[in-house]
């Protein structure tokens, strides 16, 4: 397996330009002037953009334009096991799909995934509601303890926090290096506070900085003791595949969290997520969860009140479409052709607008789908803000932390998939000068 | 609108057969050992056939089979508002779909109706489960109140029961008539008992009688007043097109909920629900929520934190194959030329193998997916082993009742949609037989 080693996540700094505390109040207050020329005009140029989420664009869409036409004039309906998908039962899926989904997450046993419907978000809610309402495993239900913690690495996921947010659930914050979460951290308050419960990671291509958990990290996760029986990682697995380069040296891996947690002797201390919403279609993809035999035995039993079974015909055409993991592989090649230069275009953009200047550091990903930047400590709201006045969204600021408060009010989550080569050409000029602007505000004191 | 006097809800019972209880001891043995003798033959004749759910057979899924080539080849992958189904967003479901399952239920307005994923049953989970953990409309959450009740007329949907059961919800029986449930006794309990928060309702065709509740009943559940502020009416409009019979005089109609809540002050009342799981496909369906709009903005709420939408290209899908509402009544009139034959097929087998007898009474439904069979007191249990152990699965005697007890053990639920004719006829045989046997052991003192 190849792994790298995360050297793309550094910050490009180099100085060209002169730094706005280095000037003199008249020459910032001139460059001002001349930004704010530029803004005014951007502002007049009726630029509308949302590039508030990690959203596939229509190009990305079109790639699985064949998924539709899978099932045309099929008359085999029937999965593996003999089942007409059409019809109710298989509530954990189809086998193939189960399979599928396991290989996509690195080669997880089909007999721990269960194939779901088209929400991976869905399913983490799920098991959160679930532990809330009934507890897992026997133990007790969560709304029957008084206090429940969900460690969050951040910067992070918002839909994550967002779930912990809405039953009530304490987050405390994990820094993040290069490497993954502060593991020394992680394992204090875990094998040493029972009320902590559960930690959300995104181990890949992570939500929003693009980092790698390094094995040593994953190898750290799996070996916890944690202090509460049912303390559980969230393991979101999802950006598994999701490369923005062909050459396999600039692909990442990480180690399979299942096996690793089984290896450690705590085979149900994780559940691992994924879906194709960001390989086939955003909006009607497969999701998967991954576990031991014991926590899918004890989600089933939940399943079986909630549901008749996710749809099986989703599955079927999914499985049919893309055939094994190496058909996902290959469409994740063209996603990353379309993608990449995004990347690369707001990259150059920040480097050429930026670089030397002090006043912002941005993460260069090798895959998933977003550019982390960091202003200045407490510029960060002012930018978007500034930015959102033009006509471009960016994702709110704080909102990649926890009840969307960024202690330092400095972490800005860019999504460069959605809008097309010159809107991004445009809003990434944009977004400098906002970048810039504010800086010189904050250096001037007048923020 | 027409509507029927549920005449069809009646018993066949015209004296043909002497009575086992007019027999003599010799006469009840020789016709024991002519029975005993045939259920062995059947035993032997090696028969297999899973009758335990309301599965749409293939013949019906085929019927669906074009839904999917509906995309094939489409250019035009957007919502009526312009949306792409492909992509996320949507929370709500696409407009168009939000009309066809508004008027599907009968009318109701587009704004009224979340288009929703595959199960309607997921919905209603969701609906007590959010209830259970968050509240309705900021009244406390069900986890954190001391005692909650619902209301179950019965027989009833065994999924509705089992919700409940899940989330400690304590069952209140509420027994049927040929109009409904009795009214004076759903009235008497939630305006009085403030710990009744729900009641479980399916008013047409009902699960497993195949009732249709009259206008004065509709009306009387508009008029309640609870005691509890976040008491919901669960109404499960599953069977809503799903006529047997052509003939629009033979077709049930039943006044529409959300406009009776409304005009009695009530507008907040009611949850009502319904899928194209017995329209399209059983496992690939549009399921729907129908409810006020301050509801609407509740359950938004909860899933705005739940998932990133449903899958719209199914809505799509959907919408693009049935057009419109006479769209899904002509399919439905397909489904009735399969499913009508085996109906009367069961009921003509009922007819002939039991009339007279005084050992069962069943409903001769006209609309729906069951027929309801109350055997003598004792008998339904040992009259559904005696199927299985013959190769002949029916629902689990006593699944019809809240905790699986029915407590006179009379009532089996017969699901004729599945089998072939030929299977259905020998199963009906077979039951007829069973019947037969343990009323005989019963009325001789053997059980």
């Amino acid at each position: 397996m190849r792994r790298f080693d995360n050297v793309a996540i550094k910050v490009y700094n180099q100085c060209i330009m002169k730094k706005y505390t280095e000037m003199t109040r008249e020459e910032q207050q001139k460059e001002y002037d001349v930004l704010n020329q530029r803004y005014r005009e951007v502002c007049e140029s009726g630029i509308h953009l949302d590039m508030s989420r990690g959203k596939p664009s229509i190009e990305q869409l079109d790639l699985s334009r064949g998924l539709l036409d899978t099932l045309y004039g099929e008359a085999n309906l029937n999965a593996e096991d003999g089942m007409d998908v059409r019809n109710y039962g298989g509530l954990l899926g189809i086998p193939e799909a189960r399979r599928l989904m396991g290989d996509i997450m690195g080669g997880v046993h089909m007999e721990k995934v269960i194939a779901c419907g088209n929400a991976s978000l869905n399913i983490m809610y799920d098991c959160v509601s679930r532990a809330y309402s009934h507890g897992i495993m026997g133990n007790p239900p969560w709304c029957k303890v008084d206090h429940v913690k969900f460690l969050c690495p951040v910067p992070g996921y918002d839909r994550h926090f967002k779930i912990s947010e809405f039953f009530g659930i304490e987050m405390v914050n994990i820094p993040m290096d290069d490497k993954g979460p502060d593991m020394d951290m992680v394992k204090d308050y875990v094998e040493n506070d029972p009320t902590v419960k559960g930690i959300w990671c995104v181990p890949k291509y992570s939500n929003p900085q693009g980092t790698v958990y390094s094995d040593d990290v994953v190898r750290k996760f799996a070996a916890l003791n944690p202090a509460a029986p049912d303390f559980r990682i969230f393991w979101d697995n999802a950006y598994c595949v999701h490369h923005l380069y062909a050459d396999r040296n600039l692909q990442a891996e990480i180690l399979d969290i299942i096996e690793e947690c089984e290896k450690a002797g705590h085979p149900d201390m994780v559940y691992e997520f994924c879906s194709t919403s960001k390989i086939s279609f955003a909006g009607s993809g497969l999701a998967a969860i991954a576990t031991s035999l014991a926590n899918i035995e004890d989600i089933r039993k939940g399943f079986s009140v909630q549901t008749i079974g996710y749809d099986k015909v989703n599955q079927l055409r999914h499985v049919r479409y893309f055939k094994d993991v190496d058909g996902v592989r290959e469409k994740m090649m063209e996603h990353a052709a379309v993608l990449r230069p995004k990347f690369e275009s707001v990259e150059n953009a920040l480097q050429a607008g930026l670089s030397g200047l002090d006043i912002g550091t941005w993460t260069k990903p090798r895959g998933g789908y977003f550019i982390s930047f960091n202003s200045m400590d407490g510029c960060a709201k002012a930018i978007v803000s500034k930015c959102a006045v033009a006509g471009v969204k960016l994702t709110s600021a704080g909102a990649t932390y926890p009840y969307g408060k960024d202690p330092r009010d400095r972490n800005i989550r860019i999504a460069p998939s959605f809008p097309t080569t010159e809107e991004l050409r445009k809003a990434t000029e944009l977004f400098v000068l906002c970048v810039k602007l504010v800086s010189l505000e904050k250096v001037m004191g007048l923020i």
